[in-house]
């Protein structure tokens, strides 16, 4: 199981309500559907049409039936226009759609306003998970912008743990993992 | 359960050896003496006699047996005099003694000799968890050096991560995890 999905398999559950706020080519948002089931919720953002696609092909191919599953074509910085009820985890992968256009990236001022409004949604012992890839160009600009960000919240109500694997080549991705304390 | 501890009870088991490097005031050596009952086998080393005298105390404290325990006076860069059969854990706090004496700290080229030794013993599967605290006079420095040392470790034989948290005031340690994976 990749890194990701395990920070949020161990507080997520079924019934729950999550957010994909990157939905890209649809990997977590089945994930996520997966670990919720039909009782919970998942919503997944992006702003490019084909991410929609990809996601709604690889959901088909699994031949089950989803109606837990909301993809939403919109900015991730519009998720509280969406998602009112709380959350018990979110996940961001950051950088561009791997096969997709790579102009388009995630930008830091999109994406810190889409992560504010995912701790404003989260539950106690809840968790938002940050994948970080900064390998592209304007990539290290948003690893530095959201340790920043992530480093001066709260450590009365969030835990901010980073995770990265040292001795890779290839600048393997950074994780980032909040968790509401109280 | 503190991070460190749940990153060896992820895969020490029931039986197994481990080793605590720096036994210090013995929460460690409990905590693995714990983890692989009477069936398994902990040494533990410090050079400091108070370290012995303190987790001997600790061990008692607790009114059981604890035959699994070797409590061995010595530098941990002294490991493979004393251990010879394969490991499933080993752990590292790095730093001083906390309530000893201040001036006797834990040194780059001992802790890093002492590292590899574990990494000679390690089992697939097997973790060597450093607890890095570098908040005192010489703490950064053995820090940088550890992770220079770890990030050169071939990454087809050992994934090694590192977890931070970084959202909190005064230095807490870093932790790096090394784990055999073939």
């Amino acid at each position: 199981m990749q890194f990701s999905h395990r920070l949020l398999s161990e507080t997520v559950q079924s019934g729950d309500t999550v957010i994909d706020a990157t939905m890209g080519n649809g990997h977590d948002t089945l994930f996520l559907a997966e670990l919720v089931g039909t009782q919970g919720m998942v919503y997944s953002f992006d702003i490019q049409p084909l991410a929609l696609e990809k996601t709604h092909a690889l959901l088909d191919q699994s031949h089950k039936k989803f109606p837990q599953v909301n993809l939403i074509e919109a900015s991730h910085d519009q998720i509280s226009k969406f998602v009112t009820s709380p959350i018990m985890g979110a996940i961001f992968n950051l950088g561009y759609l791997p096969g997709g256009d790579k102009t388009i990236i995630t930008k830091s001022t999109s994406t810190i306003s889409a992560i504010q409004q995912c701790l404003n949604l989260i539950e106690i012992g809840g968790r938002v998970v940050l994948v970080c890839y900064y390998g592209h160009p304007g990539g290290r600009e948003e690893l530095t912008r959201l340790l920043e960000f992530v480093s001066k919240l709260d450590q009365k109500e969030f835990s901010c743990l980073r995770y990265e694997f040292i001795n890779q080549i290839n600048n393997p991705p950074i994780l980032l993992c909040i968790e509401r304390k109280k």
